[in-house]
């Protein structure tokens, strides 16, 4: 199989909202007068961010959702995105499952794919997303306010866990294996949510390199500190050391935001409509640091803060 | 080093006509009014697209100049680009090498880095970059018709006796192997001509596969035949089998375009001020298929049609 049948064949679905798809030098879409466009672009690599032998279905649905989440972050609606590939062979069963789950994630956030790029090579795959905010409107790292409250949606650890189970340092079962699998093969981005939080939220990130790391970067783009209250963070895990998945763990993509008080019944009403969690785990104040507190008031140690690739 | 720390140090440059940049879940760009967005993407892998020991300033400016290709081809005016790279690991002189050959290519384009992401994992670059042109006046590949024109910029086949040198087929020396690696490692992207084509040309392709492979999406997309006149196709080659070089070797990233017999004295002028060969090597007629003919009007056989990776 060519490369040129193999886009043709698993690549190629109709665009709505784009001008020009697949099949030129570039592809052309006309931006919305008066919006801001949000970029962002992730690569995963077999071996770092999935198992080679996972699911291609589960592949092609995460490597879209992670970089949906990016534009759920900055309450910006996805709208495009570009997909590059390496591929070791041209296995046709592999190709159809990854494009199948990519574009059941394409499809479920009205995303086009309008261009992309095929090559021979270890696996890895690179997508670039583009998104749309009213100009000035984005959710940012660097808004956080003395005050604030700090929210975040749905659970958190559970991806952690299932990851922890696939290799062998834990053990699930049942019920608990099922949820932490699906959360972490079939993360859903808080697309909806990153939209209503526009006028509402002062900062925002997606969760994906774990929760004290990810909030720590909102402290520092904003220069603040913040508590968090451990037995307000939401979370189904019945296993030792919970406290390090929830915390550190990663792979949520969840959203943490802030936004200040009198907020609290208009988003209480948002997670209403949305059928999402939003908890408020902490607060936000002046200094610099993130301060993790048990039920008893003491400080909890946080482990490790997020993956580093280099470190 | 870090990844946050190697982000910092080699990849975080002072944009130009960027809202928001590196640092963010997303960069925020602000589209012009009453223009088209163009968005390529492309993904170089070692061992396939350059030589894993190749010096890392050249896979830099080549990584960045392949896409401004696409966007010259267009003609639209590159402005963005994001940058993911999965690296074996972190030595600080090969990605210094690097981030100087990619921003003295975006700083010779006018081209802002507003994103990335980096991983460890085997040696992959993948660019996306993004450009404008004003409403409708994109070049594209099917705008071609009988009659018009076919044109080249700049000289053909000598980054593919380059690579040829170095792979051992060829032996090349003094200027001609200065200039044959010279086109190979720091191709220069023809976006002023792209640009002054918008309203001349009526189809345009960079030569990335090869002349007739390239010409042939032309030929496709507009469903129309052509003929070349071999002795016409400016090269420089001393060597067995130019042709195949000429016609089939890719990697030049000039720009073959198709435009009507009556621009050719509007062509000529713009070559002198861009004081960049034009020469018109052909024309567009009813029917399908690519013709290449030798100085004594015999068809030239075509021996491969461009790169397929999967082929």
């Amino acid at each position: 199989m060519s490369e040129f049948s193999l886009i043709q064949r698993f690549f190629t679905h109709a665009p709505k909202h784009t001008d020009l798809s697949v099949g030129d030098d570039a592809a052309l879409i006309t931006p919305t007068h008066g919006h801001q466009l949000a970029i962002s672009t992730d690569m995963l690599v077999a071996g770092t961010h999935f198992f080679a032998d996972a699911a291609p279905y589960d592949i092609g649905w995460k490597a879209l959702a992670v970089n949906v989440s990016d534009m759920a972050a900055m309450g910006a609606q996805p709208k495009w995105a570009t997909l590059a590939l390496a591929l070791p062979d041209a296995n046709e069963n592999w190709i159809d499952g990854f494009a199948q789950g990519f574009f059941a994630c394409a499809d479920a956030f009205h995303v086009d794919l309008i261009g992309g790029d095929t090559t021979k090579g270890p696996l890895n795959l690179c997508v670039t997303i583009f998104g749309e905010t009213p100009q000035g409107k984005a959710l940012r790292r660097d808004g956080a306010q003395v005050g604030d409250d700090i929210w975040v949606s749905g659970q958190l650890g559970s991806a952690a866990a299932g990851l922890a189970h696939l290799q062998g340092k834990i053990t699930l079962s049942g019920d608990a294996l099922q949820a932490s699998l699906q959360a972490l093969h079939r993360p859903v981005p808080r697309v909806a949510l990153g939209l209503k939080l526009r006028e509402i939220a002062h900062s925002c990130i997606d969760i994906s390199d774990g929760l004290a790391a990810d909030l720590g970067h909102i402290l520092e783009a904003s220069q603040v500190g913040a508590t968090l209250y451990f037995a307000q963070i939401p979370h189904t895990l019945k296993i030792e050391h919970a406290e390090r998945y929830v915390l550190s763990g990663g792979d949520d993509y969840e959203l943490c935001f802030t936004a200040p008080p009198h907020q609290r019944e208009h988003i209480e009403k948002i997670a209403a409509e949305l059928q999402l969690p939003l908890s408020r785990i902490g607060n936000i104040h002046a200094g610099a640091g993130l301060t993790v507190l048990d039920a008893h008031g003491n400080a909890l140690s946080l482990v490790k803060s997020g993956y580093d690739h280099f470190a």
